[in-house]
């Protein structure tokens, strides 16, 4: 991840949208980073749909939850699953909290999501579950409470995913790609296994194929393929980020992926 | 809601468009506003499909659903559904009858939609269905009686929404927001929870949970986070109804989403 | 359907790009309509992917599928579907045969489609099936022996489509427009009833609904709605087939949705 | 296939995002073809995903798959898949990895995909399964050891396709045309099989008919058809490769689909 703040508002403003467009995130949910050189702050949105986050958005917050600087806009009420998580887990870099359609039948059947593919074991075996009714009875479900998060962070233990009944799930990472690369491919993971049981028993990698194939989300090779990809896809929607107001340079998020311009590409067209 | 009859137009012109985008409605399906000033009116766009329909479509009727002025076009054959409703439910201030794919295999098959996750709260429990068939026998199906449109009116009862047997739904709201939102998480309740049986028995919300759920569409960082949200999708859809010809100023019906306007963006491309 | 040649070549290189761009078709399937002045013909596109259609791709031929003019280009291998029901069904107007997604589980399982929802009974009761290997044994499943035809006419019967055993469907209608609805609501109907499946036996239309549903197509109040809806979608994506050459006058194949020019639009946005 | 090399590059990266943009390629996977003139040798692109590859990134390697020339940059890790493939199949010329969503049931419930629809027959019966885990134990489940690939290529023997459990599917042609068509019409097989059973046991073909039907995506009628649809709606999403730097006439690889030009359809909308 980016070592300083500017950079960092960027790739988190950019992580929200890519996760929005791949489809883990929609009206709802939200990415954070930790602070790249003070972890016991961390960076996230005002409360806004991800797909509409622009690095002016990205606020600091202390893993209290609590704003640095005073607020003048809403704020997501479910924060404290960010700070919570940052307080209890060290090594981790970047969370994101969902709803992904992908997972809410498992979420909602309570049933374990398992690596049924490769890339599903980037998110590891044992997935736990965090139903907030069993320590906090009746609730609308959000996360809003310290107690709430702190409870939530002891379920997902040192796993990299936890599942929350009638609600969604939250995964962490050792980094903003690391995480992005993680939630897409859980999703695909769940999405695969559902469907698979349709043929019958879906057969789950062996624990052995888990934990070499756990660290492919990591590779260079896979890392550099993914973020050029879904970034190409976001900017071809039209809806890339905006720069910063300080950058004056032009931004080159995106590989150089054709050597025809649009403006020549609309030329040929004309004279077929 | 707008207390001016030409911002509530366009508002409602919006949130055809916004439903039939977010694929609640397709060629059919209309959504209606009780008049501003006067709870005897409810404003219904001329008989057109949602996603063209424009704030000068929008015409007012009685709660007999008769047009207060002589239509120069074709009128929706069910409008007796919104006459009905606002006749019977003085706190309903918007209405929406849809086809949904995603709530047509429970109208279909005859099963509830029961919430399974927070958002899908905000429908309330215990949805009722009506079957047209149990008081009129055979019909064409479509709801043009004003009997028809009472004893529609009379199963959805107190409720926020009822199933219509082998035809689809109706979703009331206390306002065009509030009920834009709820539609769209029914929609989302209904196929996880479809999926979900998939896994084996979902396990729907406590009953007080649904309680408190069910007031999160209501709230304003909520609300404001999808409308923004919704309306960015349907403008990058090119979608957006055309501004009222009486409006002179230029509109912001969504908050500027990036500060490189699309010109700035070709030609930074074209740098590239 | 319009009564003069050039008028309808342009409606059913419309209709094509209508039924590919809503998903009936892909690659694949083609639309016909019956010679406006002369009953012994019908009107085909030469051998080209329904979406890319052009009025000019359009051919005159007899109902014994042979060209009224020498073929300068490929044609459809299973033109003989037209000719045979033009030849059996002096009633029908337009047929199309398609391989849409949504009915293929259906032809395959061999399990019947039945009205579910009221827009699914345009396609009427009982729906034959037709299995080419009954009656000619081992083929490649193309239909494109006359006897072939005839034997599929033959299936057809009276009703208004027929589902083709590990192939595909065929459907027909009194005009272009009926077909097209026709074609779309049965694909609807075969989703839902397949979605339906997995919350208990769906409950199809009682016999008196699907007499009295089943021509709820053919109001001007629903094929006005339809036809601009779909029209408006197609010409959204970029896909309207392109002006005739002898046309003069710019073309309104699409009713003005909005006062707002793109241009203004555009300004618009910028101003921002 | 072009039996120049350049040319070829260039339809080897149209074929590339051709199956990402119809969604057998994702972020993954990988084509490839064997090159023109020296059948020791194969086609295959820099390691990068499909929807983004150019003329310029495609490189030469020999049967060992090592690259012909120092690389400048990441190769695919599993690239031995084409060259054991190659060694073992004179007849094969091009070859796909994939992981597509519609395959991913079957490869995870270990059931194999039978044709159930005349086009489902171009990829043959009896398709073979390849368990990694068998031969080679826990492994990550890339294929990067040349035993691991001639171990991939004995499973898939004298068949279309071979489906790798917990992992995707590679499948063959003796084209880039004919690989294309069938990897398409091989996932459109797999849902409709996988849907089918909804609704009870899918029939699929008589032996007889999977061997007449098995070369219709060969037919003239077939490829052009398919070829000039798939490579419009990659056109259509502003996706065709660019132009190879050497190129100096205007490419034509698309037909021409309208004789109004994006000019005139603007002007056109600006009159109404």
């Amino acid at each position: 991840m980016p070592d300083n703040l500017s950079d960092l508002a960027a790739e988190l403003a950019l992580a929200n949208r890519i996760l929005a467009h791949e489809g883990v995130l929609d009206a709802f949910g939200h990415v954070s980073a930790r602070h790249p050189t003070d972890p016991g702050r961390y960076l996230l949105s005002r409360s806004r749909s991800p797909l509409l986050i622009e690095p002016e958005d990205i606020l600091e917050f202390t893993l209290d939850s609590e704003p640095v600087r005073p607020p003048k806009a809403h704020l997501y009420a479910e924060r404290v699953i960010h700070g919570c998580i940052y307080a209890a887990r060290p090594d981790v870099m970047a969370v994101v909290h969902h709803h992904a359609p992908a997972v809410m039948p498992f979420a909602i059947a309570g049933k374990p999501i398992v690596p049924v593919f490769h890339l599903g074991a980037t998110v590891g075996e044992d997935l736990p579950f965090w139903d907030q009714h069993d320590e906090f009875g009746d609730t609308n479900l959000l996360v809003v409470k310290p107690e709430e998060g702190r409870s939530l962070a002891r379920a997902l233990g040192s796993h990299c995913a936890v599942l929350m009944n009638r609600h969604g799930a939250t995964v962490v990472g050792g980094g903003l790609k690391e995480l992005v690369s993680r939630a897409i491919f859980m999703c695909q993971n769940a999405d695969y296994q559902l469907r698979a049981l349709a043929l019958g028993a879906p057969q789950p990698l062996y624990r052995g194929e888990i934990k070499l194939a756990g660290t492919l989300g990591l590779l260079p090779n896979v890392v550099t393929r993914t973020w050029e990809y879904w970034s190409m896809r976001l900017e071809a929607a039209g809806a890339m980020p905006p720069r910063p107001l300080a950058a004056k340079a032009p931004r080159r998020a995106v590989p150089k992926t054709s050597r025809v311009t649009p403006r020549e590409r609309r030329k040929a067209r004309r004279r077929r």
